[in-house]
């Protein structure tokens, strides 16, 4: 009797937390069946909203209406209109955010623009050590094209790595690998106090938690919307610029979009004013109209609300966890403090592709990356403590098997 | 009785041709209702295909199966994949065209590319003085992040113009405006006799008429989807690089989805070999794969076929106008020589923005284009003698109509 008083208590604890979850009814808006999904921080759920609005789109914007619905079916201003949406969840006043292109390329025009606004002289841009590897990559290429040196540092080192060299400096809001969660308030104080700019990315965050861009004075940020915004897949990303700085936003991808006049057709260029001058070419309509309508779960709900739910479903995981897997099997690299963590949680272990191919296997999504993390990403909006509950006893059980085997 | 025996000349005429037409059939794969729609130039019609597919992507491929449609699902493969499948209406092999971006993101790719490909010491980027106004901002911003000067040159003009300083010629196919079809061999040639790259924009020739990457030995190319391809609003450009070059590809945007090993989430960018070199960011999978479906109306279509019937439209639509609209209302600016025209015909007259109003309100749907043009795209796939017969009747009575009240 003695082995199963542990599960019993958990389960129990996650029904009564699941009881009092004010998110709760958020869930019923997603597409789900009984599989725990924890990679929403790699590809969001389905709305319910999103496949009916598709129909729409495709079929009568489309099909029907055709060419008009740029004009009357608010396909030309789509980038701006979605912008805003996504705006209050990272603590943005409107007519700073435009939505287009992948992440990658929005880094490309993010750290161009801050180098070209940084002083005269400053010629080193500092990107975290452990970027994700995509935005590193477009970093290099921002720095070889601006005359830059390109400086990796640790998160952590960066505010005594700044000097009067530093022209910009890009950091990950959350990292992709362990879910810590950086000091976005403090390093961008720093990078301003050094005479550079801030960039952040935003892809492990938004939507998780609060960022406050506009409190903290970040200069630039930029942002994927298929994880915790659950825009689809390789829905598109997003620019924010702030205010006061979009009259000298330069980009180094001066698309007919972002042009003063864009149907004037002329030669010469002219960048508009606003967040759109961060607009490039033609916007993908359906993909950005999908997530125009995955953004509608997010009436009501306040992203305090979902950081709150947040710390919890990942204490909770973690408990479960310590309760059910013998010690030393997993390591979490996932910070224990909550101003250190972000969304998710990231455990280490020997053998650990296999291990999540068959936590899949039974019905437990989260994901493997190299080269031995598991990552389980929590959604306060549809993932409930019973699936946290569940998804630590499956592991347990797994791990059982892998180390039997072994 | 004299008045109305053109009309009914051209009428039966118009009758006749479709009745022999071996594209005719074409037309019911496609969603389309009384109007004439010759905007297929600017946003090609739906195909029947795609509701469907995408009501399987969004439902079960992301609602469902969620992130395992990456691989189970052939997301990740699909810009690839989809490539090969726009290659044949382009000439090019297999193995060389990449989806993904923008149009304007893939121009400044190419651009970039062919600049750092070309011989050391060469500073100069040509650029089509009649460009689609995105290439020659994207252009600009190409040669001022290369130290390059950038110099637009009629495309008639090129050839004396290119030099020893020439790094890359950017041109368009099929000019945007006025429908003239440029000379693609022989301005290739040119550009190779000087030492220089050929770098092509078939947004207005892919999908209308014979192109021949492979054969006219062009080096680097780029295109929507969404006009002569019918991909959809917005719907991802393409990118080709020619088999040979693909080693020497340098790209300004060297996203994670084109390293040699994405998933190894290494800090050191390498390359990845083929066109997938020129993939950037996360594709978008929605937009992707209505063009997927919607490239499905090509089985069994050979362009060449798309190519004279193509002609055969706008000599009779030329000529239905001509019949039709009293001397000096209109005047083509689309060449009469086949070999030196697109697939539209652009005609200029007073009051143009009024005329477009007005036929659009009678179900005749082409488009605007600052200051005094009339376009009438002609998509051989959906678009019938009797339509060009039609449009060109209302276009003689809405210029009746305007020219009376002025």
């Amino acid at each position: 009797m003695s082995e199963t008083t542990g599960p019993t208590e958990y389960e129990a604890r996650a029904k009564k937390l699941d009881a009092v979850d004010e998110l709760a009814a958020k869930r019923a808006e997603f597409v789900l069946d009984e599989t725990v999904y924890l990679d929403g921080n790699s590809l969001g759920a389905l709305s319910v909203a999103v496949p009916g609005r598709m129909a729409d789109v495709v079929g009568r914007q489309w099909g029907e209406l055709r060419i008009r619905s740029w004009t009357e079916g608010g396909w030309w201003t789509a980038p701006e209109r979605i912008g805003d949406l996504i705006a209050p969840l990272v603590g943005a006043a409107p007519g700073q955010i435009v939505v287009g292109d992948s992440t990658s390329v929005n880094v490309f025009k993010a750290l161009v623009a801050a180098v070209r606004m940084a002083e005269e002289g400053r010629d080193e841009i500092v990107v975290d050590a452990g970027t994700f590897p995509s935005d590193g990559y477009i970093a290099e290429s921002a720095a070889r094209m601006t005359g830059c040196t390109l400086r990796p540092v640790e998160p952590a080192e960066v505010p005594g790595a700044l000097s009067g060299r530093t022209a910009a400096v890009l950091l990950n809001h959350v990292d992709y690998r362990t879910g810590r969660l950086h000091d976005l308030p403090g390093l961008t104080a720093a990078a301003h106090a050094a005479g550079a700019l801030a960039v952040w990315d935003l892809c492990h965050s938004a939507g998780a938690l609060p960022v406050g861009l506009d409190e903290h004075g970040v200069d630039l940020a930029v942002g994927c919307t298929y994880k915790y915004l659950n825009g689809g897949p390789g829905s598109p990303a997003y620019l924010y610029v702030r205010h006061d700085l979009q009259d000298r936003f330069d980009s180094p991808l001066p698309g007919w979009n972002s042009h003063a006049e864009p149907f004037g057709m002329r030669s010469a260029y002219e960048p508009a004013s606003g967040a759109v001058r961060g607009r490039v070419g033609t916007p993908d309509i359906l993909s950005m109209l999908a997530l125009e309508a995955a953004l509608e779960v997010w009436d009501g709900v306040t992203v305090e609300a979902v950081r709150a739910k947040s710390l919890a479903l990942t204490d909770f995981f973690l408990e479960c966890v310590d309760a059910y897997v013998p010690e030393g099997r997993v390591r979490s690299v996932t910070p224990e403090a909550h101003e250190e963590r972000g969304s998710q949680v990231a455990l280490r272990c020997d053998g650990a592709g296999e291990v999540m191919k068959r936590l899949i296997e039974r019905g437990v999504v989260g994901d493997f990356r190299h080269p031995d993390v598991l990552r389980f990403g929590f959604t306060p909006l549809y993932v409930g403590f019973a699936d946290a509950e569940r998804a630590a006893r499956v592991l347990a059980e797994v791990l059982d098997e892998v180390h039997a085997r072994s």
